[in-house]
């Protein structure tokens, strides 16, 4: 295709299912993931950045006989060196921060301590097909502990979950984190005498519909099957209410106490040596987590937490916010989830051949500055910066200077660097800008040696409310020696709050 | 191609180009990215994060009949809707902060206000050859005003950037930020009768060889050519010596004063109108940072910056580090450059036709945390976390409440998770840890109800210099009451300073 003189201008667009965040947008996510690496940092574990791009072999998802690894990443292939070159390796963004954390342990294991625990936070990417609210670049922050199989390791990222909601303005009482166990699921298949893989894996999926159809639901699926709510009729597992009961006491088994729970939970596996150990871990993480004080009102154990095990091979947490919003149809609903993690196995063994055992937690990063926003502990009215406004453009030095002042009181401010031939353009700015405050030093004013201040949060709500005579008297902008304009802005500041 | 069953193992390895970043690495940088973001928020500017992925449309920067346009960026083709469907967009990584800025700007410009200050900071990628030190993806960290042509503006991004070279820890005396204008040259260019567009560009290049050959190199340059360090005979511009004479006199006009110096432009210029605005917006400049008491020992103007001339169409401006370091062998030399800038006009043109004209800067990051490392600033003897030992596996839960009682109290702990059976183990990893001290609780301490604290850093120095006899004495460890444990923690970490 030659290249058309007339090409059509560029479209000013990001990417399909891509997005710009602006000002408190980033500084709130920033200072959010600050304190959580504060919490990360205090509990011993150290910070990787690692490239966003990592070669497809090394993020295995692929089938070597794809054409081209795209679905679910963005991936390209390097081209080759020199004229006649074959093409390069194929490179790919990451899709989440555990699959390079495989890849940095075992290029790095024997310069890195172990067990090794290290936090990561930063964008991924999905190549996935964009939906409201869906994005195919967000956030993670990630922390894991590598190279250990002792529950105390797991005990520890609960506890550690617990503080960071709490750094980050989450109350006790408006969190709670569940804990499960898959070998416990496992001993549960074991003492129904599911043994089939398949079959286990129809379990498996049935349970993960627990949170939607409770338990009768699940027992019809368990069985012969079920008219779900459109009418259309799910084929069940098919096994016998009898082989269905020990599934149905795992998600049942939530007791009044940890004791109970576990008791339950014991009884739910029968004689399986696996789901003994897995009970026997939820019990020290029970306990280790009782002896640091984190209670029932902080972390529980509870079998009714589905959602991980598929995926996890030992202990699963998942941390939920319990206050109730109004979704987008007005119905009060529990706000939900923000966080979910798990022990898995094998981390590097791919790549080394070795197993070596890990476990972890992901905080959802943009759904917790949602609550927080929801609860109104961020977000409130921010201000821009004070405005110096120009009446004279012949002093610039002036209005520079008293910016300087301003500044070095620890003030954010600027001065109105557009066309100043219109002062209201200047307040326009001021406006758009969500400036607390406007400093105007005129001809006369200069004279005089006095500046205007004018409160525009005061002003703005004034406005709001009076009358044209009222507003006339313009009782939010005050007349200040220059010499005390740094402390009469401190003082209408304060004032705003 | 088949799936082989026995494929090999994949190779844990970044692609070419790419590295990991680990511990201080992120957090060094990070608290750098920090409190340049405090500076430029003070200054008035707003955070902007644009998605790492953008059209290769609007970054611009390649040819609709390049088959592929992987030259200098990462891109790949989006597959299309549909089983018939044709390819969709070519994506790309974004090659810098400044090409997503005149998007963002063309795409909400209704919405932004004007000027539109904005800082962003984050990776960008290049698909370059790597080569040492050179890698595919690094950090910028830019600040740019867009919507107004006032020198104001300029004057500001260069006393911000001082305020932010100091607010990281370069002292003042130890930076320099040096001012030039491109429309200066072209006014030289005027007044050489230099019209030829091919001639003019010829003049660049030549000029930015001034730092390298000095000004008889560039004087023979601009005439009939050169011979080089290395014996090849470089072809000259073959302008007469009468005429090479301005921008000679525009490269070495720094006078002792900006006076001096703009008096030194005025007359290299001539009655070159383009070349007067340019010295007259320098003027501005020099007057503006000088009301605001940012002096010559700041930012000063100097003609004889180069870098950046043929790319910005204003004031161009470079910070520079002025203390010496040894380079790689051995000699004295100057730190140099670490960030740089300049306005560019014309910044969202191709989206909407309009001219925007917009100043800006970018701090080279890497180069500025080399900077405080090569002056020891910071990556001094970072510390670990105190690492509590388990002496006693069934007792888990007292070393957990321990190393809480240690963070409660602000300090950095951990409890060791790794196989506890072989003490010395432990031992290794505190000190692959650089950790500060350990905590011991074995059986016979928990009866006393006393812990044992091992100063790790004086048992280090000790066992460095020690006898066997000495060593053996153990002076660097110390018993308590387990009631006094945080107390000696906190002594300990205060005498290490």
């Amino acid at each position: 295709m030659a290249k058309d003189k007339k090409s059509p201008r560029p479209k000013a667009e990001t990417p399909k299912g891509f997005r710009d965040y602006f000002g408190t947008e980033v500084t709130e996510r920033g200072d959010m993931l600050s304190k959580i690496a504060g919490v990360y940092h205090r509990y011993g574990f150290e910070a990787l950045e690692s490239s966003a791009v990592e070669t497809v072999e090394a993020l295995g998802k692929f089938l070597p006989d794809v054409d081209r690894p795209n679905e679910g990443v963005f991936a390209w292939q390097e081209a080759g060196d020199g004229p006649e070159a074959k093409p390069g390796d194929w490179l790919a963004l990451r899709y989440d921060l555990t699959a390079p954390l495989a890849r940095v342990y075992a290029q790095h294991r024997n310069d890195l301590p172990t067990p090794y625990r290290r936090f990561a936070m930063g964008p991924v990417w999905r190549n996935e097909k964009p939906g409201p609210g869906r994005f195919r670049q967000f956030y993670q922050c990630d922390a894991d502990t590598v190279g250990t199989a002792s529950p105390a390791a797991d005990a520890e990222i609960c506890a550690m979950l617990a503080d960071c909601l709490e750094e980050v303005g989450i109350p006790r009482g408006d969190y709670l984190i569940r804990v499960n166990n898959r070998k416990v699921l496992n001993g549960v298949l074991e003492a129904m005498g599911v043994t089939d893989e398949g079959q286990a894996a129809d379990v498996l999926r049935t349970i993960d519909k627990f949170d939607k159809v409770g338990e009768a639901g699940v027992r019809e699926l368990l069985g012969k099957g079920r008219l779900d709510a459109s009418g259309a009729y799910i084929d069940g597992v098919g096994l016998s209410e009898a082989q269905a009961e020990p599934v149905i006491a795992f998600l049942t088994s939530k007791g009044d106490s940890a004791a109970a729970t576990l008791a339950n939970l014991r009884a739910a596996v029968g004689g399986s040596a696996i789901g003994a150990e897995g009970v026997d871990e939820l019990e020290q993480i029970a306990d280790l987590l009782d002896a640091q004080g984190y209670a029932a009102d902080r972390i529980v154990i509870d079998p009714s937490v589905v959602r991980g095990l598929g995926y996890y091979t030992g202990p699963v947490f998942e941390a939920e916010l319990t206050f109730e919003i109004l979704d987008e149809k007005g119905r009060k609903r529990q706000f939900g989830s923000v966080a979910g993690g798990g022990r898995y196995d094998d981390l590097v063994k791919r790549f080394t051949g070795q197993s070596v055992p890990a476990t972890g937690v992901s905080i959802g990063v943009d759904r917790l500055l949602a609550a927080l926003r929801e609860k109104g502990r961020i977000g409130g009215d921010s201000h821009g910066p004070v405005v110096v406004t120009v009446m004279d453009r012949d002093r610039m030095g002036d209005y520079m200077t008293m910016v300087s002042e301003i500044r070095a009181a620890g003030i954010r401010a600027e001065v109105y660097l557009g066309n100043p031939k219109n002062f209201g353009n200047q307040l326009k700015y001021a406006d758009k800008r969500n400036s607390p405050a406007a400093v105007i030093e005129g001809a006369d004013e200069k004279a005089r040696g006095v500046v205007q201040i004018k409160d525009l949060i005061l002003g703005a709500q004034i406005a709001q409310n009076a009358t044209l005579e009222e507003w006339k008297e313009r009782p939010s902008q005050f007349e200040v020696p220059r010499g005390e304009m740094v402390a009469k802005l401190r003082e209408i500041l304060a004032g705003q709050g």
